[in-house]
């Protein structure tokens, strides 16, 4: 991916009352596997690494519930900014921390490009936003598009049709969308009470008020806003499929179950994104860091020690210190392998106990500790 | 509701390709808990008594498993028909079975008002559907409306945006529609092949060939248009949320079970729709008959005999006869009371091994049965 050349920063409006949704909690702060809404947008915006300052804008009762989720989920570069009794208004407020000396707010360093997102569009891949920033770097607007799902249609006073739009000829005006900070904030600073008021749309203030047109640009269906109960049971699903999409397979160096560990690699390969290393728990490797930051939350650690309590314990402190914990549950599946000549069936209590035990500790880390054992007798035929 | 006092019959566009749900099966053909969504639809249009035929439009490739897809879910007054290569001419295809003798499907009954509905909106009501049909009967044509989510924007040659539309005087044109029958008609065989290839919107087909103004019914948010896989996703979740809302409690006529199924019921009744009766299982029950109909899903049944072969074999004929595990998996939960002035904890193997074998055969009817035991000592005080 290119690298963009301009400072960005981040404008999230999360001021909305929900009120298409039909519950007393604002949508941005439902949750989603336990973890509000708000907290997926902006980790989508907290692992793009040039976006500098996320500025999140809430109403000014949930001030206190924003900061305690920025806490609770480990966010960083966030800062929360009190929210207008509208959509412009809010975002309006919002840019206003990087011009304007505010009370409670300190002044950041003003960005080149700004992106406006909303905080109940969980799913913005890093890709969209490159492309929108580039495109308002050049352009001055930019915003994500798609096409319309169903025929749009004007009413008459008698509320019957007075005529349908050709629906090719149109589209869903969607985010991310980017623009120079000194445009946006131009527009904003010019347009009327009545545009603050009633107005929705960023990329109109930057045509009405700044004679910008906005470039367009195609984005993917996953940019949908989640409005209805339906769309939180859909995003639901779909955090859930992403999380079962990638699996790390550990084992120690010993061949006989480094040898298992390729061999299940290799069955699973087709059907998930699967990693499979050997290593010495013992120290801190960085080829497994990596893997932590690529975000993959599902572990299967084998090894044919009876209980390799040290190397679990290593894993799991540093599981707890790459943070990704925070953000989901981990799924960690030890597998115990028994390769020896004579099949035993006796499980040792005293291990079991101690599993559960370790279990019950590291689920309140949200660490989801599993044990399986697998006894295989080993023929030496003559 | 107010009765319809109109001949109504449905036409079912099911022919898309389903392209933006990117997946080889068509949309309306994708299982949701293993029914295709299309089943979804038909049923609701089939449980609507006042809606005499309705004619389902497939391509010419589906039409087999269309047909296999109404033996299997036992659908009633359907007919399949082939489809054309656009929705407008599928939709044409659908209105000739009314009017025009055809070599592959017999001439139906013309009816005064005919609803179009789409294969993939499983959710109409028939409240929305007696509105449009209504409409349709006083200003010839109607259909459902929704507010937009997103604003419409059209965008220039260039790619840039020309101009936003102000949100709140559009609408988005959404399913059920309904017509005279005479004007849908006359404006279909009136079009040209530009309209029939390239439209999508019957409503401004009956307003360019017949000056027909459909009134604008303003329609729930669970009529939204299956388009993308996370609308797979809601509507799974709708479909299990649904199943779960409503639970059956039957006990024999014993005064001590009868009083637990009243307990029950009381203290379930805040969270979900609730029924209890005490009944002989022994007699076909009309009360019974008339909850089947009314499509629950839940059943719990409690008696303090032994193991009520009978009576439980009884309940799943009815079940069984009444079709709904043809619809959906039907959950029955024998719950034995066993109140005794001893607990006794032994368990009778043969009678588990009993209840196994009979949930093994009754699960291939899609009826899921589980046993619970539940022992109680009675104390006398004196």
């Amino acid at each position: 991916m290119e690298p963009v050349s301009a400072a960005v920063s981040a404008v999230l409006p999360a001021g909305g009352s929900g009120e298409r949704l039909g519950g007393a909690t604002p949508k941005q702060f439902c949750g989603l596997q336990g973890r509000p809404l708000v907290s997926y947008a902006v980790r989508a915006m907290e692992r793009v690494s040039w976006i500098s300052d996320i500025i999140v804008v809430v109403s000014p009762e949930n001030i206190e519930t924003m900061k305690s989720i920025i806490e609770k989920y480990g966010h960083k570069r966030v800062t929360v900014v009190k929210g207008g009794i509208t959509r412009h208004r809010s975002i309006f407020n919002g840019l206003k921390v990087f011009a304007e000396n505010q009370s409670s707010n300190r002044l950041l360093q003003k960005p080149e490009v700004v992106i406006i997102h909303d905080a109940v569009r969980p799913f913005v891949e890093e890709d969209i936003l490159l492309k929108v920033v580039t495109a308002a770097k050049e352009h001055g607007a930019a915003g994500a598009i798609r096409p319309l799902v169903s025929t749009v249609i004007a009413s008459g006073e008698d509320g019957c049709l007075d005529h349908s739009l050709e629906r090719a000829r149109y589209r869903a005006s969607e985010m991310p969308q980017a623009f120079l900070f000194d445009v946006i904030y131009e527009a904003y600073q010019q347009c009327t009470d009545h545009d603050l008021d009633y107005g929705t749309e960023c990329l109109h203030l930057a045509l009405k008020y700044c004679k910008t047109n906005a470039k367009l640009v195609e984005g993917t269906a996953d940019l949908w806003k989640v409005t209805y109960k339906r769309d939180l049971y859909a995003a639901e699903s779909i955090i859930k499929d992403n999380l079962s999409q990638q699996i790390c397979i550990i084992t120690d160096l010993k061949e006989a179950v480094a040898q298992v560990g390729f061999l299940l690699h290799e069955s699973l390969k087709s059907q998930v994104k699967v990693e499979a290393i050997s290593i010495s728990l013992r120290k801190n490797d960085s080829h497994l860091q990596n893997i932590f930051s690529g975000e993959c939350y599902n572990f299967l650690c084998i090894n044919d020690k009876e209980y390799a309590t040290e190397e679990i314990q290593q894993l799991v402190d540093m599981l707890e210190k790459s943070n990704i914990p925070l953000l989901y549950p981990v799924i960690l599946i030890l597998v115990h392998l028994s390769i020896s000549e004579n099949i035993s069936f006796s499980i040792g209590l005293e291990e079991l106990t101690k599993i559960k035990k370790f279990a019950r500790e590291v689920k309140k880390k949200n660490i989801l500790v599993y044990g399986l054992l697998i006894q295989c007798k080993v023929f030496f035929l003559p």
